[in-house]
Protein backbone atom coordinates (compact mmCIF):
# COMPACT_ATOMS: atom_id res chain seq x y z
CA UNK A 1 0.00 0.00 0.00
CA UNK A 2 0.88 3.52 -0.77
CA UNK A 3 3.16 5.55 2.30
CA UNK A 4 0.25 7.87 4.15
CA UNK A 5 1.10 10.77 6.65
CA UNK A 6 -0.64 10.06 9.86
CA UNK A 7 -3.79 12.64 9.76
CA UNK A 8 -6.36 14.07 11.41
CA UNK A 9 -10.25 14.53 10.35
CA UNK A 10 -10.80 17.96 11.27
CA UNK A 11 -13.12 19.69 9.24
CA UNK A 12 -15.11 22.38 10.44
CA UNK A 13 -19.27 22.84 10.37
CA UNK A 14 -19.31 25.00 6.92
CA UNK A 15 -21.87 26.99 7.77
CA UNK A 16 -23.84 28.95 10.82
CA UNK A 17 -26.71 31.08 10.74
CA UNK A 18 -27.04 34.74 11.41
CA UNK A 19 -30.05 37.15 11.74
CA UNK A 20 -30.35 39.73 9.71
CA UNK A 21 -32.88 42.51 8.83
CA UNK A 22 -33.90 42.85 4.91
CA UNK A 23 -35.47 45.92 2.74
CA UNK A 24 -38.70 44.77 4.26
CA UNK A 25 -37.53 45.06 7.59
CA UNK A 26 -38.18 41.49 8.56
CA UNK A 27 -35.52 39.39 10.36
CA UNK A 28 -34.04 36.53 8.34
CA UNK A 29 -31.83 33.51 9.52
CA UNK A 30 -29.16 33.44 6.93
CA UNK A 31 -26.57 31.24 6.49
CA UNK A 32 -23.14 32.28 6.42
CA UNK A 33 -19.37 30.86 5.01
CA UNK A 34 -17.66 29.69 8.53
CA UNK A 35 -13.59 31.44 7.83
CA UNK A 36 -11.40 30.63 10.57
CA UNK A 37 -7.54 31.33 11.10
CA UNK A 38 -5.58 28.19 11.01
CA UNK A 39 -1.82 28.63 11.75
CA UNK A 40 0.58 26.14 10.47
CA UNK A 41 3.19 25.05 12.02
CA UNK A 42 5.92 22.56 10.16
CA UNK A 43 8.42 20.93 12.91
CA UNK A 44 7.26 23.44 15.76
CA UNK A 45 8.58 26.59 13.34
CA UNK A 46 5.23 29.04 12.59
CA UNK A 47 4.97 29.71 8.91
CA UNK A 48 1.40 31.21 8.01
CA UNK A 49 -1.72 31.80 9.08
CA UNK A 50 -4.18 30.66 6.35
CA UNK A 51 -8.11 32.44 6.76
CA UNK A 52 -10.26 29.39 5.77
CA UNK A 53 -13.64 27.49 5.39
CA UNK A 54 -11.87 24.63 6.98
CA UNK A 55 -13.19 21.76 4.87
CA UNK A 56 -9.96 19.98 4.24
CA UNK A 57 -7.60 21.54 6.36
CA UNK A 58 -5.21 18.37 6.34
CA UNK A 59 -5.16 18.43 2.53
CA UNK A 60 -5.11 21.97 2.96
CA UNK A 61 -1.82 22.12 4.62
CA UNK A 62 -0.35 19.73 2.29
CA UNK A 63 -0.94 21.10 -0.66
CA UNK A 64 0.27 24.74 0.84
CA UNK A 65 3.55 22.73 1.74
CA UNK A 66 3.45 21.45 -1.95
CA UNK A 67 2.30 24.40 -3.95
CA UNK A 68 4.86 26.57 -1.70
CA UNK A 69 7.57 23.94 -2.56
CA UNK A 70 8.62 23.70 0.54
CA UNK A 71 8.00 19.97 0.59
CA UNK A 72 8.95 17.90 -2.78
CA UNK A 73 7.14 14.64 -2.21
CA UNK A 74 4.39 13.26 0.23
CA UNK A 75 6.63 11.05 1.55
CA UNK A 76 8.57 13.90 3.25
CA UNK A 77 5.16 14.12 5.51
CA UNK A 78 5.14 12.38 8.64
CA UNK A 79 2.28 13.81 10.06
CA UNK A 80 -0.86 16.62 9.76
CA UNK A 81 -2.28 16.85 13.14
CA UNK A 82 -5.15 19.81 12.94
CA UNK A 83 -6.30 21.34 16.75
CA UNK A 84 -9.16 23.69 16.08
CA UNK A 85 -8.68 24.52 20.30
CA UNK A 86 -5.78 26.37 19.38
CA UNK A 87 -6.47 26.92 15.58
CA UNK A 88 -3.14 25.25 14.41
CA UNK A 89 -2.02 22.41 12.18
CA UNK A 90 0.96 20.70 13.35
CA UNK A 91 3.21 18.76 10.09
CA UNK A 92 5.89 16.97 11.12
CA UNK A 93 8.24 15.75 8.56
CA UNK A 94 10.36 12.57 8.11
CA UNK A 95 13.75 15.01 7.83
CA UNK A 96 13.91 18.09 8.56
CA UNK A 97 13.52 20.50 5.28
CA UNK A 98 16.50 21.86 4.37
CA UNK A 99 16.57 25.55 3.64
CA UNK A 100 13.41 25.89 5.21
CA UNK A 101 14.43 29.77 6.45
CA UNK A 102 15.97 30.40 3.18
CA UNK A 103 13.01 29.16 1.41
CA UNK A 104 10.48 31.17 3.77
CA UNK A 105 12.89 34.46 3.31
CA UNK A 106 12.36 34.06 -0.33
CA UNK A 107 8.12 33.59 0.46
CA UNK A 108 8.12 36.95 1.95
CA UNK A 109 9.34 39.34 -0.29
CA UNK A 110 7.18 37.41 -2.82
CA UNK A 111 3.99 37.07 -1.73
CA UNK A 112 1.47 39.56 -2.11
CA UNK A 113 -2.24 39.85 -2.68
CA UNK A 114 -3.62 39.93 -6.22
CA UNK A 115 -1.61 38.55 -3.75
CA UNK A 116 -1.06 35.12 -2.64
CA UNK A 117 1.47 34.42 -5.05
CA UNK A 118 4.93 33.21 -5.36
CA UNK A 119 6.51 34.38 -8.16
CA UNK A 120 10.04 34.75 -9.40
CA UNK A 121 11.45 31.60 -9.00
CA UNK A 122 8.11 29.82 -9.46
CA UNK A 123 8.32 31.49 -13.32
CA UNK A 124 11.42 29.89 -14.13
CA UNK A 125 10.17 26.66 -12.92
CA UNK A 126 7.01 27.08 -15.25
CA UNK A 127 9.11 27.89 -18.03
CA UNK A 128 10.49 24.58 -18.55
CA UNK A 129 7.63 22.88 -17.33
CA UNK A 130 5.92 20.89 -20.52
CA UNK A 131 1.93 19.13 -20.38
CA UNK A 132 0.57 16.77 -22.06
CA UNK A 133 -0.09 17.04 -25.70
CA UNK A 134 -1.69 13.82 -26.60
CA UNK A 135 -5.19 14.27 -24.46
CA UNK A 136 -7.93 15.76 -25.75
CA UNK A 137 -11.14 17.30 -24.38
CA UNK A 138 -14.40 17.49 -26.31
CA UNK A 139 -17.07 19.37 -26.07
CA UNK A 140 -19.29 17.18 -24.66
CA UNK A 141 -17.24 15.90 -21.82
CA UNK A 142 -16.46 19.83 -21.37
CA UNK A 143 -20.76 20.17 -20.98
CA UNK A 144 -21.59 17.18 -18.96
CA UNK A 145 -18.62 18.35 -16.50
CA UNK A 146 -20.31 22.22 -16.17
CA UNK A 147 -23.40 19.83 -15.75
CA UNK A 148 -22.31 17.67 -12.71
CA UNK A 149 -20.72 20.80 -11.16
CA UNK A 150 -24.26 22.42 -11.71
CA UNK A 151 -25.88 19.67 -9.83
CA UNK A 152 -23.87 19.79 -7.23
CA UNK A 153 -24.82 20.79 -3.51
CA UNK A 154 -22.45 24.18 -2.59
CA UNK A 155 -21.78 26.02 0.43
CA UNK A 156 -21.85 28.43 -2.37
CA UNK A 157 -25.58 28.04 -2.91
CA UNK A 158 -26.63 28.23 0.46
CA UNK A 159 -24.14 30.94 1.91
CA UNK A 160 -22.17 32.37 -0.97
CA UNK A 161 -18.80 34.50 -0.16
CA UNK A 162 -16.64 31.09 -1.02
CA UNK A 163 -14.44 29.85 -4.13
CA UNK A 164 -15.16 26.46 -5.61
CA UNK A 165 -12.90 24.15 -7.34
CA UNK A 166 -13.00 20.82 -8.92
CA UNK A 167 -10.57 18.17 -9.92
CA UNK A 168 -12.56 16.26 -12.83
CA UNK A 169 -11.32 12.66 -14.93
CA UNK A 170 -13.09 13.85 -18.18
CA UNK A 171 -17.26 14.93 -16.93
CA UNK A 172 -16.24 13.12 -13.47
CA UNK A 173 -15.67 15.13 -10.11
CA UNK A 174 -13.22 13.62 -8.25
CA UNK A 175 -12.67 16.43 -5.65
CA UNK A 176 -14.92 19.60 -5.09
CA UNK A 177 -13.37 21.87 -2.65
CA UNK A 178 -14.59 25.13 -1.69
CA UNK A 179 -13.14 27.91 0.56
CA UNK A 180 -12.99 31.60 1.57
CA UNK A 181 -9.95 31.98 -0.27
CA UNK A 182 -10.12 30.59 -3.60
CA UNK A 183 -5.64 29.86 -3.54
CA UNK A 184 -6.63 27.68 -0.25
CA UNK A 185 -9.35 25.58 -2.76
CA UNK A 186 -6.40 25.03 -5.19
CA UNK A 187 -4.69 24.19 -2.27
CA UNK A 188 -6.42 21.48 -1.04
CA UNK A 189 -7.20 19.78 -4.04
CA UNK A 190 -3.23 19.56 -4.73
CA UNK A 191 -3.05 18.13 -1.20
CA UNK A 192 -5.52 15.75 -1.48
CA UNK A 193 -4.23 14.08 -5.24
CA UNK A 194 -0.83 13.96 -3.30
CA UNK A 195 -2.56 11.79 -0.91
CA UNK A 196 -4.18 9.57 -3.04
CA UNK A 197 -1.39 9.64 -5.70
CA UNK A 198 -3.84 11.26 -7.94
CA UNK A 199 -1.53 12.20 -11.59
CA UNK A 200 -3.31 15.27 -12.82
CA UNK A 201 -1.74 14.72 -16.58
CA UNK A 202 -4.83 13.90 -18.30
CA UNK A 203 -7.20 15.47 -15.83
CA UNK A 204 -9.43 18.99 -15.72
CA UNK A 205 -9.11 21.85 -13.23
CA UNK A 206 -12.45 23.43 -12.76
CA UNK A 207 -13.06 26.41 -10.76
CA UNK A 208 -15.45 29.32 -10.33
CA UNK A 209 -13.02 32.40 -9.47
CA UNK A 210 -10.88 33.87 -12.28
CA UNK A 211 -7.93 32.98 -13.94
CA UNK A 212 -5.37 34.80 -12.37
CA UNK A 213 -1.51 34.24 -13.30
CA UNK A 214 -1.38 32.40 -9.89
CA UNK A 215 -4.17 29.92 -10.73
CA UNK A 216 -2.71 29.21 -14.36
CA UNK A 217 0.37 28.28 -12.26
CA UNK A 218 -0.78 26.08 -9.53
CA UNK A 219 -2.65 24.09 -12.47
CA UNK A 220 0.60 24.12 -14.43
CA UNK A 221 2.50 23.10 -11.40
CA UNK A 222 0.06 19.89 -10.78
CA UNK A 223 0.78 19.10 -14.77
CA UNK A 224 -2.82 19.63 -15.23
CA UNK A 225 -3.31 20.35 -19.37
CA UNK A 226 -7.09 21.64 -19.28
CA UNK A 227 -8.28 24.97 -16.65
CA UNK A 228 -11.98 25.74 -16.77
CA UNK A 229 -13.03 28.77 -14.92
CA UNK A 230 -17.05 30.11 -14.77
CA UNK A 231 -15.45 33.48 -14.36
CA UNK A 232 -13.04 35.47 -16.79
CA UNK A 233 -9.13 36.14 -16.95
CA UNK A 234 -6.66 38.68 -16.51
CA UNK A 235 -3.97 39.75 -19.13
CA UNK A 236 -1.09 37.88 -17.25
CA UNK A 237 -3.14 34.86 -16.94
CA UNK A 238 -3.92 34.52 -20.48
CA UNK A 239 -0.22 35.32 -21.28
CA UNK A 240 1.22 32.37 -18.88
CA UNK A 241 -1.22 30.36 -20.28
CA UNK A 242 -0.02 30.96 -24.04
CA UNK A 243 3.79 30.62 -23.00
CA UNK A 244 2.93 26.55 -20.88
CA UNK A 245 0.73 25.86 -23.83
CA UNK A 246 -2.54 24.91 -21.48
CA UNK A 247 -5.70 24.82 -22.66
CA UNK A 248 -7.43 27.30 -20.58
CA UNK A 249 -11.75 28.06 -21.38
CA UNK A 250 -13.29 30.87 -19.71
CA UNK A 251 -16.95 31.68 -18.75
CA UNK A 252 -17.79 28.27 -18.95
CA UNK A 253 -21.12 28.38 -17.94
CA UNK A 254 -24.44 25.91 -19.48
CA UNK A 255 -23.54 25.79 -23.22
CA UNK A 256 -21.36 28.91 -23.55
CA UNK A 257 -17.80 28.97 -23.59
CA UNK A 258 -14.74 30.78 -24.22
CA UNK A 259 -11.52 28.94 -25.35
CA UNK A 260 -8.64 31.03 -25.35
CA UNK A 261 -5.20 29.14 -25.30
CA UNK A 262 -4.10 25.20 -26.04
CA UNK A 263 -6.67 24.71 -28.92
CA UNK A 264 -5.21 22.13 -29.90
CA UNK A 265 -6.57 19.83 -26.77
CA UNK A 266 -10.08 21.11 -27.67
CA UNK A 267 -12.17 19.40 -29.93
CA UNK A 268 -15.72 20.84 -30.95
CA UNK A 269 -18.56 19.04 -31.66
CA UNK A 270 -19.23 18.12 -34.84
CA UNK A 271 -22.74 19.50 -35.46
CA UNK A 272 -25.18 17.15 -36.64
CA UNK A 273 -26.14 19.35 -39.62
CA UNK A 274 -22.50 18.88 -41.19
CA UNK A 275 -22.78 15.26 -40.90
CA UNK A 276 -26.38 15.65 -43.03
CA UNK B 1 -1.06 73.56 1.48
CA UNK B 2 -1.30 70.10 3.25
CA UNK B 3 2.12 67.70 2.40
CA UNK B 4 2.31 65.63 -0.58
CA UNK B 5 4.66 63.33 -1.52
CA UNK B 6 6.41 63.43 -4.81
CA UNK B 7 4.75 61.10 -7.15
CA UNK B 8 4.58 59.83 -10.34
CA UNK B 9 1.26 59.23 -12.39
CA UNK B 10 1.56 55.81 -13.73
CA UNK B 11 -1.51 53.81 -14.66
CA UNK B 12 -1.46 51.29 -17.07
CA UNK B 13 -3.84 50.31 -19.93
CA UNK B 14 -6.25 48.39 -17.97
CA UNK B 15 -7.99 46.25 -20.44
CA UNK B 16 -6.39 44.36 -23.86
CA UNK B 17 -7.55 42.35 -26.18
CA UNK B 18 -7.28 38.38 -26.92
CA UNK B 19 -9.12 36.50 -29.86
CA UNK B 20 -10.89 33.81 -27.85
CA UNK B 21 -13.62 30.63 -29.83
CA UNK B 22 -17.05 30.33 -28.80
CA UNK B 23 -19.37 27.38 -28.48
CA UNK B 24 -20.31 28.51 -32.25
CA UNK B 25 -17.09 28.43 -33.13
CA UNK B 26 -16.63 31.62 -33.71
CA UNK B 27 -13.32 34.03 -33.11
CA UNK B 28 -14.34 37.01 -30.91
CA UNK B 29 -11.86 39.42 -29.37
CA UNK B 30 -12.54 39.85 -26.03
CA UNK B 31 -11.39 42.39 -23.47
CA UNK B 32 -9.34 41.42 -20.60
CA UNK B 33 -8.28 43.08 -17.48
CA UNK B 34 -4.74 43.84 -16.88
CA UNK B 35 -2.43 41.88 -13.88
CA UNK B 36 1.14 43.00 -13.57
CA UNK B 37 3.52 42.39 -11.42
CA UNK B 38 4.59 45.56 -8.88
CA UNK B 39 7.25 45.09 -6.64
CA UNK B 40 7.42 47.54 -3.75
CA UNK B 41 10.47 48.76 -2.77
CA UNK B 42 11.07 50.71 0.41
CA UNK B 43 14.33 52.82 0.76
CA UNK B 44 15.93 50.20 -1.50
CA UNK B 45 14.45 47.21 0.33
CA UNK B 46 12.12 44.89 -1.40
CA UNK B 47 8.86 44.28 0.83
CA UNK B 48 6.06 42.62 -1.52
CA UNK B 49 5.15 41.79 -5.11
CA UNK B 50 1.48 42.81 -5.74
CA UNK B 51 -0.45 41.71 -9.00
CA UNK B 52 -2.18 44.65 -9.96
CA UNK B 53 -4.69 46.18 -12.35
CA UNK B 54 -2.56 49.04 -11.99
CA UNK B 55 -4.93 51.47 -12.38
CA UNK B 56 -3.43 53.55 -8.94
CA UNK B 57 -0.24 52.30 -8.34
CA UNK B 58 0.92 55.36 -6.44
CA UNK B 59 -2.06 55.27 -3.92
CA UNK B 60 -1.59 51.26 -3.96
CA UNK B 61 1.64 51.64 -2.86
CA UNK B 62 1.37 54.05 -0.24
CA UNK B 63 -2.30 52.29 0.89
CA UNK B 64 -0.71 48.55 1.10
CA UNK B 65 2.08 50.99 3.49
CA UNK B 66 -0.83 52.20 5.44
CA UNK B 67 -2.80 49.04 6.20
CA UNK B 68 0.40 46.69 6.66
CA UNK B 69 0.91 49.72 9.60
CA UNK B 70 4.68 50.66 8.25
CA UNK B 71 3.91 53.47 7.98
CA UNK B 72 1.72 55.58 10.38
CA UNK B 73 1.42 58.94 8.52
CA UNK B 74 1.39 60.19 4.83
CA UNK B 75 4.18 63.10 6.31
CA UNK B 76 6.52 59.40 6.69
CA UNK B 77 6.47 59.23 2.67
CA UNK B 78 8.81 61.19 0.82
CA UNK B 79 8.22 59.76 -2.45
CA UNK B 80 6.88 57.35 -4.82
CA UNK B 81 8.28 56.33 -7.86
CA UNK B 82 6.07 53.22 -10.22
CA UNK B 83 8.43 52.59 -13.11
CA UNK B 84 6.61 49.53 -14.84
CA UNK B 85 10.15 49.01 -17.42
CA UNK B 86 10.94 47.41 -14.06
CA UNK B 87 7.44 46.52 -12.96
CA UNK B 88 8.56 48.23 -9.40
CA UNK B 89 7.42 50.97 -7.34
CA UNK B 90 10.22 53.02 -5.08
CA UNK B 91 9.30 54.49 -2.04
CA UNK B 92 11.45 56.68 0.03
CA UNK B 93 10.52 57.86 3.55
CA UNK B 94 11.68 61.17 5.36
CA UNK B 95 13.09 59.04 8.11
CA UNK B 96 13.66 55.43 7.89
CA UNK B 97 11.01 53.53 9.30
CA UNK B 98 11.99 52.18 12.84
CA UNK B 99 12.24 48.14 12.95
CA UNK B 100 11.55 47.22 9.46
CA UNK B 101 12.98 44.14 10.09
CA UNK B 102 10.92 43.12 13.34
CA UNK B 103 7.81 44.50 11.21
CA UNK B 104 8.80 42.40 8.20
CA UNK B 105 8.77 39.29 10.20
CA UNK B 106 5.53 39.24 11.77
CA UNK B 107 3.96 40.06 8.39
CA UNK B 108 5.53 36.59 7.38
CA UNK B 109 4.14 34.64 9.42
CA UNK B 110 0.98 35.95 9.36
CA UNK B 111 0.37 36.91 5.82
CA UNK B 112 -2.24 34.25 4.26
CA UNK B 113 -4.25 33.78 1.91
CA UNK B 114 -7.74 33.89 2.62
CA UNK B 115 -4.61 35.46 2.34
CA UNK B 116 -3.71 38.89 2.10
CA UNK B 117 -4.43 39.20 5.85
CA UNK B 118 -2.21 40.62 8.79
CA UNK B 119 -3.49 39.12 11.89
CA UNK B 120 -2.83 38.69 15.89
CA UNK B 121 -1.77 42.55 16.49
CA UNK B 122 -4.07 43.93 13.91
CA UNK B 123 -7.04 42.34 16.14
CA UNK B 124 -5.63 43.84 19.66
CA UNK B 125 -6.02 47.03 17.38
CA UNK B 126 -9.42 46.00 16.40
CA UNK B 127 -10.64 45.73 20.03
CA UNK B 128 -9.85 48.74 20.84
CA UNK B 129 -11.31 50.84 17.96
CA UNK B 130 -14.64 53.19 18.80
CA UNK B 131 -16.21 54.21 15.40
CA UNK B 132 -18.52 56.99 15.40
CA UNK B 133 -21.87 56.66 16.55
CA UNK B 134 -23.57 59.85 15.89
CA UNK B 135 -23.61 59.40 12.11
CA UNK B 136 -26.42 57.86 10.24
CA UNK B 137 -27.28 56.05 6.80
CA UNK B 138 -30.36 56.16 5.23
CA UNK B 139 -32.13 53.75 3.22
CA UNK B 140 -32.81 56.37 0.40
CA UNK B 141 -29.36 57.33 0.36
CA UNK B 142 -28.09 53.39 0.65
CA UNK B 143 -29.83 53.33 -2.82
CA UNK B 144 -28.78 55.78 -4.25
CA UNK B 145 -25.07 54.79 -3.53
CA UNK B 146 -26.27 51.66 -5.21
CA UNK B 147 -27.96 53.55 -8.08
CA UNK B 148 -24.55 55.05 -8.52
CA UNK B 149 -22.51 52.43 -8.57
CA UNK B 150 -24.62 50.28 -11.40
CA UNK B 151 -24.17 53.79 -13.53
CA UNK B 152 -20.60 53.29 -13.09
CA UNK B 153 -18.38 52.55 -16.41
CA UNK B 154 -16.44 49.74 -15.03
CA UNK B 155 -13.55 47.50 -16.33
CA UNK B 156 -15.51 44.82 -14.66
CA UNK B 157 -18.83 45.44 -17.40
CA UNK B 158 -16.19 44.99 -20.28
CA UNK B 159 -13.32 42.35 -19.12
CA UNK B 160 -14.89 41.08 -15.68
CA UNK B 161 -12.04 39.52 -13.20
CA UNK B 162 -11.80 42.41 -11.44
CA UNK B 163 -13.08 43.58 -7.88
CA UNK B 164 -14.22 47.33 -7.09
CA UNK B 165 -14.40 49.30 -4.01
CA UNK B 166 -15.69 52.76 -3.55
CA UNK B 167 -15.45 55.47 -0.77
CA UNK B 168 -18.54 57.22 -0.97
CA UNK B 169 -20.22 60.89 1.13
CA UNK B 170 -23.28 59.65 1.63
CA UNK B 171 -24.51 58.59 -1.90
CA UNK B 172 -21.50 60.67 -3.64
CA UNK B 173 -18.49 58.48 -5.01
CA UNK B 174 -15.34 60.14 -4.11
CA UNK B 175 -13.48 57.47 -5.32
CA UNK B 176 -13.78 54.03 -6.64
CA UNK B 177 -11.08 51.60 -7.62
CA UNK B 178 -10.90 48.17 -9.29
CA UNK B 179 -7.95 45.76 -9.27
CA UNK B 180 -7.45 41.67 -9.52
CA UNK B 181 -7.11 41.43 -5.63
CA UNK B 182 -9.49 43.07 -3.58
CA UNK B 183 -7.11 43.65 -1.29
CA UNK B 184 -5.35 46.02 -3.76
CA UNK B 185 -8.64 48.32 -4.49
CA UNK B 186 -9.19 48.88 -0.35
CA UNK B 187 -5.78 49.91 -0.20
CA UNK B 188 -5.63 52.12 -3.16
CA UNK B 189 -8.26 53.36 -1.63
CA UNK B 190 -6.54 53.58 1.90
CA UNK B 191 -3.95 55.65 -0.08
CA UNK B 192 -6.06 58.01 -1.96
CA UNK B 193 -7.67 58.90 1.10
CA UNK B 194 -4.04 59.33 3.12
CA UNK B 195 -2.95 61.41 0.08
CA UNK B 196 -6.17 63.77 0.22
CA UNK B 197 -6.73 63.89 4.05
CA UNK B 198 -9.81 62.43 3.74
CA UNK B 199 -11.44 60.92 6.87
CA UNK B 200 -13.59 58.37 6.88
CA UNK B 201 -15.31 58.58 9.78
CA UNK B 202 -18.53 59.34 8.41
CA UNK B 203 -17.95 57.77 5.15
CA UNK B 204 -19.77 54.41 3.17
CA UNK B 205 -17.13 51.85 2.13
CA UNK B 206 -18.74 49.74 -0.43
CA UNK B 207 -17.18 46.67 -2.49
CA UNK B 208 -18.61 44.43 -5.02
CA UNK B 209 -16.14 41.91 -2.67
CA UNK B 210 -17.16 39.11 -0.14
CA UNK B 211 -17.03 40.55 3.70
CA UNK B 212 -13.98 38.54 4.96
CA UNK B 213 -12.88 39.12 8.57
CA UNK B 214 -9.85 41.64 6.47
CA UNK B 215 -12.50 43.38 4.26
CA UNK B 216 -13.82 44.63 8.19
CA UNK B 217 -10.56 44.90 9.79
CA UNK B 218 -9.86 47.40 7.01
CA UNK B 219 -12.63 49.52 7.24
CA UNK B 220 -12.67 49.76 10.71
CA UNK B 221 -8.63 50.78 10.74
CA UNK B 222 -9.85 53.37 8.21
CA UNK B 223 -12.67 54.57 11.04
CA UNK B 224 -15.13 53.90 8.22
CA UNK B 225 -18.18 53.28 9.56
CA UNK B 226 -21.12 51.93 7.36
CA UNK B 227 -19.51 48.58 4.87
CA UNK B 228 -20.95 47.82 1.98
CA UNK B 229 -20.95 44.59 -0.11
CA UNK B 230 -22.86 43.42 -3.35
CA UNK B 231 -22.00 40.09 -2.11
CA UNK B 232 -21.72 37.96 1.29
CA UNK B 233 -20.09 37.53 4.17
CA UNK B 234 -17.91 35.00 6.26
CA UNK B 235 -18.62 34.15 9.76
CA UNK B 236 -15.06 35.82 11.00
CA UNK B 237 -16.48 38.83 8.88
CA UNK B 238 -19.34 38.81 11.14
CA UNK B 239 -18.02 38.33 14.44
CA UNK B 240 -15.50 41.03 13.91
CA UNK B 241 -18.26 43.45 12.48
CA UNK B 242 -20.03 42.21 15.67
CA UNK B 243 -17.25 43.43 18.22
CA UNK B 244 -16.53 46.76 16.38
CA UNK B 245 -19.91 47.68 16.20
CA UNK B 246 -19.66 48.63 12.63
CA UNK B 247 -22.79 49.06 10.68
CA UNK B 248 -22.35 46.59 7.88
CA UNK B 249 -25.08 45.38 4.66
CA UNK B 250 -24.31 42.43 2.49
CA UNK B 251 -26.45 41.38 -0.89
CA UNK B 252 -26.64 44.94 -1.66
CA UNK B 253 -28.11 44.98 -5.41
CA UNK B 254 -30.89 47.61 -6.58
CA UNK B 255 -33.48 48.07 -3.70
CA UNK B 256 -32.24 44.65 -1.97
CA UNK B 257 -30.31 44.11 0.95
CA UNK B 258 -29.26 42.57 3.99
CA UNK B 259 -28.22 44.86 7.04
CA UNK B 260 -26.32 42.66 9.31
CA UNK B 261 -24.31 44.29 12.07
CA UNK B 262 -24.36 47.80 13.97
CA UNK B 263 -28.48 48.18 13.23
CA UNK B 264 -28.27 51.62 15.23
CA UNK B 265 -26.50 53.52 12.24
CA UNK B 266 -29.16 52.37 9.66
CA UNK B 267 -32.52 54.44 9.18
CA UNK B 268 -34.97 52.36 7.57
CA UNK B 269 -37.43 54.07 4.85
CA UNK B 270 -40.84 55.33 5.94
CA UNK B 271 -43.12 53.38 3.88
CA UNK B 272 -45.83 56.27 2.60
CA UNK B 273 -48.64 53.81 3.87
CA UNK B 274 -47.11 54.27 7.31
CA UNK B 275 -47.72 58.06 7.39
CA UNK B 276 -51.30 57.96 5.49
Amino acid sequence: MAYRPKLTSASRPLTTEVEALNERGEALPTPIAGEHPLTLYVDKREIVTLMTLGQAPEALAIGYLRNQRLVRSIEEIAEVQVDWETDSVAIVTRKAIKGLTEKMKKRTVTTGCGQGTVFGDLMEEIESLRLRDDVRLTEDTLYGLLEAVRHRETIYKSAGAVHGCALADRAEILYFVEDVGRHNAVDAIAGQMWLDRVDGSDKIFYTTGRLTSEMVIKAAQMRIPFLVSRSGLTQMGYEIASKVGITMIGRAVNKHYLLFTGRHRFVRQIMPTMLA
